[in-house]
């Protein structure tokens, strides 16, 4: 006998035109069959933790030829799509069994029937929260590896500044980079944050962008010789500060720009000839270009997470239906560290 | 006995607030021993050939930490400085003798003492015109060779779009990049030099940027399917429209930005989020940093020019007094090709 349940699911009302608000999302629920049709090759899943991501933003306005660059926009009418830790409810393919955790790109609901792309079976071996699939071993742990270790170069001893550095990716850079050997300074945007970064994290510094009245100046202050390396996730004023302040041969991962995805009017960067003047190689990335580098990272991550020396901070918002407003609230800073939605813990 | 001669200077009146006009400039004229001191191991030369390069007027401003990243600004009351082509007449340095000719840095005057940095002796055995080494076998050279295939890591069958694509580095650029198997699109500032970018040079296609209602429809009438290289000559309106044409895993390699070193409002440049949608990568190079390449370079463009298979355009002013009206004419696309300034043929 096959068992039906209920399937809540987030649904994109219309394309966005600036920041996204709740209303722009909505909870449906229509009936799911717990069961896969033999030979589809399909494995069916229980979504767990959904990860709440700024990219995701880009993805619900209209797309043109640069957003979908990135990747295929939502469509109005349809769930989001994004990537959560899921548990194998039934399974039609070989390499799954029922019960095993895959980390994968799900709709936004409670089941999921998927064939690809599955990023990684989840081996329970290695001890951590379920959750932590979502962020430090997921997307913005390889994010953070991937943007700091390969596209910045960094050398012992240099410098470094994040942006939204309370952030999913941003706490990790800033605490690989200490890790290495760099002095390393973060803004973010409330003094908690700040406190967050400095008192918890290890950051050498940190300032609360919103009650600086120069940026230009913040920076100066914090490195009066100037950046090696930004870790880029907010563009505009801030970027436009940065390069003011960069040194000579410095490197920017452009990570993210949050902060320009949906203004109107994107903020003016008078200062883009320090490029040329400075020699700085500025160089955008996603996570998935380096999915090969995965286990490497693991290698890498996995004893200072065994020895303490990582801090992961982790936002969890409960239920599907508060997944709206977790995701928006991304867009007003309010999450502390990774936002993560729990739809179910089991 | 020693000859005393009258020694004619290009000096910096003052400091430069907005794009450089020629009454920023002044002739003098002093008196200069043709004889350098025993034991003061410095050569003194008569200056044949001077250099006019759009660098020169960012150091005519107000030094700030950007520019100074890039050279040390000019002296109002001094003499400019540049890239020149020079006749050994005295020689304390044992590594030259009377009659060599060097490529090294010089005042913009008829005769300077220098003791370093001699850039590189010119072997009179390579049988080019003089000239070329303020150009073609000089900085505008190396750069585009350095820039085009260090920078921007091109391959064969890619598309290269190339901004001020008949100045002195941009049309080697395209030529290089045609040589290597590419499509090549140059923007220009009139007709005549379109018809020479498409007509004598081999680029595949060319346009006037001035006579363009919208430069982001220009660039897509011909890229069709986007861009993988851009050579950043001129920055602002044309990068901003460039960035939309982008192909993922597009590089630019910013060689200058001259549409935006002398403007009081920059540009607003709005597309920057492109460069994560699309993973590019930019970067800004000197040709200073590729000296050690030059040898290489060598290698690689003297068999061209023996085969006449590079065109070299020159556009050569006479008369140290004129010096003034070219550099100031490189601001507006004055120029066909390299700007050269002839102070003596011998």
């Amino acid at each position: 006998m096959v068992t039906t349940v209920m399937n809540k699911q987030v649904i994109l009302r219309d394309y966005v035109k600036d920041s996204p608000k709740e209303s722009d999302l909505v909870i449906v629920s229509n009936t799911v069959e717990l069961k896969v049709k033999s030979g589809s090759s399909t494995i069916l899943v229980k979504n767990l933790y959904l990860s709440c991501d700024p990219y995701m933003g880009i993805l619900m306005r209209e797309p043109n030829s640069s957003t979908m660059a990135l990747l295929d926009a939502y469509v109005p009418g349809k769930p989001l799509v994004g990537v959560g830790v899921s548990k194998v409810i039934d399974s039609d393919d070989p390499a799954f069994a029922k019960g095993d955790y895959v980390s994968a790109v799900v709709d936004w609901e409670e089941y999921t029937t998927i064939k690809t792309p599955i990023i990684s079976k989840i081996d329970v071996n290695i001890n951590v929260p379920l959750s932590y699939y979502t962020g430090l071993l997921g997307m913005a742990g390889l994010t953070a590896y991937a943007g700091f270790f390969e596209i910045c170069s960094p050398k012992k001893g240099e410098t470094v500044f994040v942006s939204a550095a309370s952030g999913a990716v941003g706490h990790l850079v800033g605490q690989f980079a200490k890790l290495m050997g760099c002095y390393v300074v973060g803004s973010a945007g409330s003094k908690q944050k700040v406190d967050l970064l400095v008192n918890k994290l290890g950051f050498d510094d940190a300032f609360n962008y919103k009650e600086e009245p120069d940026l230009d100046s913040a920076l100066k202050r914090c490195f009066p010789k100037g950046i090696d390396i930004y870790f880029e996730n907010v563009g505009g004023k801030m970027l436009d500060a940065v390069l003011l302040n960069m040194k000579k041969y410095g490197r920017i991962s452009v990570c993210g720009m949050i902060s320009q995805y949906h203004l109107e009017t994107r903020d003016r960067v008078h200062n883009l000839p320090d490029i040329m003047f400075k020699r700085i190689r500025m160089q955008g990335f996603v996570c998935g270009d380096f999915q090969d580098r995965f286990p490497k990272f693991l290698e890498y991550v996995l004893p200072y997470i065994k020895e303490g020396k990582l801090n992961y901070v982790e936002d969890i918002v409960k239920g599907l239906d508060n997944g709206p407003a977790a995701l928006v609230g991304l867009y007003h800073g309010k999450n502390f560290g990774k936002q993560v939605l729990e739809v179910a813990r089991e």
